[in-house]
């Protein structure tokens, strides 16, 4: 781990796997992303940080919640944007995707955000055009801003995540987001857990560092907070998961099923969600347990110290704030 | 009415229907618009009243001309616009309505302009969010900017509505743009003539405060200006509009029509436009007549004023201007 | 040629036809591009010459990578950019082409940029609203600023493109990228050579100014440049060129085809690329030879020229710049 006392440069020029970052990377993120966070919700949310950079969203797959997130944080920075229509015929015309890349990349863009349906996508494109890249989803490999929101919200409300207990429900096998939060969680020193169908259960799931659980009451047990993972309804058809009804029955959170929680049990969701599905519309509406738009509020501020981070552009003193705060109970995961 | 001498804080944070407006509501509106007009006019269309504040278009129908009016409206003034593409799968993936508005809301944006093909809909997200909203139209039921940008083109030609006489002619009944107009006119004391197929008017025309003409010359009789409804075409395969040609023999406007109106008579279109059957050609082409583009800049002038003045971001010399104009013929339609 | 001295203001409020400038007015493109493709190289890519100024991308064809151009170039410059959905059914919704227009220049933009599939449209827009305008392509007429891009391109590696010879190779008959580079090329005095099947050369080539080859070896003698145009596919069908491996047997760009060129042969392409049928992949990823990616990044620069100049927002410096240069070795083919 990189440490030199009382200077850091962030390390890295683009965010493709929570992999690469070391717990002071973390920190000095949630460090910028807290003052991004209490800024907007102060109503300050004139920066430029970003002016002069051009940042291209190249979203292969449609979405719009996440493509919106980035397109605020940037643009509240001061970047120019532009975006590609996910899904679009027009994006390749049949050309390569190293071609589409380079050729974007030639416009002289200073940040890529890319979202595409395979695995190293995002990783790919930054090695091909040397442009700072953002890893927005890449299949059901990662979606590491995701991961750091998450643990951003749950760090604001507890001051730290290392010890606390956390999981993580629904279909794991297919999914980015619990991937890229296993990572980081563990990277903070959190315990995982993870439960769902075994057929969508990582099969190797005990090299990720975590206990994996069949029954989801058992695997509640003294959680500080459970994540409820969308289901994805062409999984249904597929026949990997019974119907809405069967799989709220056996792994659908509510507040009954809490009981064997902490009593101050989070609960969170990516978004967007299937009420009466994945997840109780009561409970998702219950201020003392619910943090889930706290956790999409929190997406736009850690997307906000990514762009700033990775491009160089956080200013001096976001280190120096970091400094301020205690430093202990970082974890040494890397 | 409130109304303290010469302090007049623009009450409204959000513009959702033109029932919420008094006389001096709209006069402030209507100051502040002439403002941008005359500033677009000369070409000087830079400002920075909305620096800092992010709006987000949510438009759940395609219209692409409102959405580029309030487009353009935003980023003269300096705000960061972020669009939801009309009538995309992606914005709800099966979420409910009321989950789509509160994670946009938690992205701490500070304007929403919604249009949707529920009557209520804008209404509804401003109550849900607390965000200042626009309603940018909600199925048949309101369109208050346009309302609004019809009575300015109208108040710049004549100095003011109060007196007038003025048609709507065409599909009354499923038409936001025909109520919303209804409703402002009446506050500014014109008076308002209504004509149509009769299965097109409202049963209940005589609540609305308006004549209703089952004649088209005879409506016209000493008009001062008339407004032609766009026809929607799927009203005619509902059998509930007769062929195109039938509809502009009995419906719509032309010069010769015209001969039983006031000499002045102008002549307004929402667009876009079905040339030759609601309206003729040569008569929206009629430099005289015709004031169908001056509506669509009116458009930009009022949706820019509207912005301003329900995020408190007009300047206070809008309020000092206005006292400097004549506020004499205002109506007590409150 | 209107030329006086020291003073030289950019005469065009449009840019629609390369058969509009002479060789002076393409010098002075040509200086403020070269400023922009230097900035942007610097990472020094803020500017404020277009701030205040409202462009409309009207694009009825899509074409990803142009609209990012056009879009990265004036935001870089500081206009506000509504993009206009390409193809999209809500651009027009029955009403007529001038309508359209005429309601997008009411909004009072400073810019339109257009593309549409027939020949003068672009022009047409800007008879019908006298908004400055940019050709993106109109059919298969023109697409000025990819001539400008491609000449730039050479121009930066050669000083000068008068005396060279150019070869362009593929579907001519259909291409407004061919008929562009050829009024331009020879309007620089380059040397201008046409190759391809029999059924895709124009039958008039020699009031072109060019010379016509229907052998690509005996065309592809001492050249200095040589440029693969993109096969249309859907030509393919039409049954005008054969298979994909027939075409690129006879008239695909390879290394091995290039022998009897000159040795710094350039290679060129408009993208996006079909590699394997009008150029083969190894000679389009050949450091020493393509300048494919070159063009791409002149396409912002040129761009941004334009939008400066036909606005009247390129300062002063410009031409002063323009005068430290050497201005002899200009062409007269005005």
């Amino acid at each position: 781990m990189e440490r030199t006392g009382f200077a850091y440069d962030f390390p890295h020029d683009s965010l493709l796997s929570v992999g690469d970052l070391n717990p002071l990377d973390v920190q000095i993120i949630f460090e910028r992303a807290r003052h991004h966070f209490d800024a907007a919700r102060r109503g300050d949310k004139q920066g430029d940080t970003l002016k002069g950079l051009t940042q291209i969203n190249l979203f292969f797959e449609n979405s719009t919640r996440t493509l919106a997130s980035f397109e605020i944080a940037a643009k509240r920075l001061g970047a120019d944007v532009v975006n590609f229509a996910a899904g679009s015929a027009s994006i390749s015309k049949g050309e390569s995707l190293d071609d589409t890349a380079l050729t974007l990349a030639a416009m002289r863009p200073d940040v890529l955000v890319v979202r595409h349906k395979s695995a190293g996508a995002a990783a790919h494109f930054a090695r091909v055009t040397g442009v700072p890249t953002v890893n927005a989803g890449d299949g059901a490999h990662e979606h590491p801003t995701q991961a750091l929101l998450d643990a951003f919200t749950l760090t604001r409300r507890w001051g730290e995540v290392g010890g606390r207990r956390i999981l993580i429900v629904g279909d794991i096998l297919h999914s980015r987001v619990a991937r890229s939060n296993v990572s980081l969680l563990n990277l903070l020193n959190a315990e995982v857990r993870l439960c769902g169908p075994a057929t969508l259960l990582p099969a190797d799931a005990d090299r990720w560092g975590v206990t994996v659980f069949h029954d989801l009451e058992e695997a509640l047990e003294g959680c500080d907070a459970v994540m409820a993972l969308r289901i994805q309804k062409e999984r249904m058809t597929g026949g990997l998961i019974p119907s809405d009804r069967e799989y709220a029955a056996l792994w659908g959170l509510n507040e009954a099923r809490l009981e064997r929680a902490s009593p101050e049990c989070l609960v969170m969701h990516p978004g967007p969600m299937n009420r009466g599905v994945e997840i109780d519309g009561a409970l998702a509406d219950d201020p003392d347990r619910a943090v889930i738009l706290d956790q999409v509020e929190s997406g736009v501020a850690i997307r906000s110290a990514i762009l700033e981070l990775i491009t160089g552009r956080a200013p001096n003193g976001a280190i120096a704030d970091m400094r301020a705060h205690d430093m202990d109970g970082l974890g040494d995961g890397a």
